[in-house]
């Protein structure tokens, strides 16, 4: 396996194709070429065969992708073979909603501890079964519930806050939904998930492309 | 203005430098340099003055870009210069955090309509004031109030039909939350949002690194 200098979109289609490949199974399909894998998750062919090429060989020539051993491949390569325990601070409408968030638990992605600094919060407890904790509470139950992923579910102005106390508290990949930048060492790993950066995507290509 | 083949993480950038650019200009910084805007936006100063520089010169050699005149005229490649009505298709948790997400408002895009097929929800006021319609009166509701963008917020079993009612109403941009992609014909815009691939991409890293 040659996994140098992956490109973070190889990764993000290898997440794409392995969706598409549960689909697909779920729909009792059980071989797939490149060609219509490709079709099914919006890329081109060759771009399937070359994400796929950095980490081996997985199809047949002329035959195509075995379906079920090509999604253990891929869950592999995500890391997706195990359990990770998630943490998430700010448990409002976004929060609650991702709480609920149906495909997350199947793939192995589990909410383990909820946090909020509302005191008319605090000790409430979630539509998925989680009493909503004081964030003072982040340290020892990071700890006890071996939290290694931490969602950022809180206003813009106090994302930064909330993660200095994640990183405070030993957990180094973070998942942001407040619409502000967060500042982490090297270490760390950080994703961004903004709505309005999409919005500004979809209307500058509605404005080149004249539909509207 | 040289504006053709801008790559779509250049137009992700340029929402990310006017995000920056806002927040500058609210602590009354108004000259900053592209190393120091760079830095604020995690990127490096090369790619800031390329970016910049598919539409135009808006720097001053040795002094940097005016705040304020960058915001203008950023706003403008983006079209954040005027309102963009938008409907939303599914009210859950996910669909009421949006409609209460303080940003988007402010950067002009409005929630005009919201829509559900829960005959238990329709007819009831959401927090932000809006009565939840039936989806059925998508169309007519479209024309009265100029609805051009889509957003999907339904779970993912209904995402496609729900994409080919907008595109039936002639809404041809959409922003997809459901965890499946969804099919338009070439003249449409999708963007999707997908939190479980942002997932994917940390664990990802997170076993690259060796940092659990």
């Amino acid at each position: 396996m040659k996994q140098s200098k992956i490109p973070k979109a190889t990764i993000t289609r290898l997440s794409i194709y392995y969706r598409q490949l549960e689909l697909l199974e779920s729909n009792f399909s059980y071989m797939i070429s490149s060609e219509k894998l490709a079709l099914l998750c919006q890329v081109n062919s060759a771009q399937v065969r070359k994400d796929l090429g950095y980490f081996g060989e997985f199809g047949v020539r002329g035959v195509g992708y075995n379906v079920i051993e090509l999604q253990k491949e891929i869950k592999k390569i995500l890391t997706l073979d195990r359990e990770w325990n998630m943490g998430i601070i700010g448990i409002g409408n976004l929060g609650s909603a991702l709480m609920q968030h149906q495909n997350l638990p199947a793939r192995g992605f589990e909410f383990v501890a909820a946090f909020d600094n509302d005191p008319n919060k605090i000790g409430q407890i979630t539509s998925t079964g989680l009493i909503i904790r004081d964030i003072n509470e982040l340290d020892s139950l990071v700890k006890e519930l071996k939290i290694e992923i931490g969602i950022i579910t809180t206003p813009p102005s106090v994302a930064q806050q909330v993660a200095d106390k994640f990183l405070e508290s030993h957990v180094y990949a973070l998942l942001n939904f407040a619409p502000r930048r967060i500042f982490v060492p090297e270490c760390c790993l950080v994703e961004n998930i903004d709505f309005s950066v999409k919005l500004d995507i979809l209307t500058y290509k509605l404005r080149k492309n004249m539909i509207v």
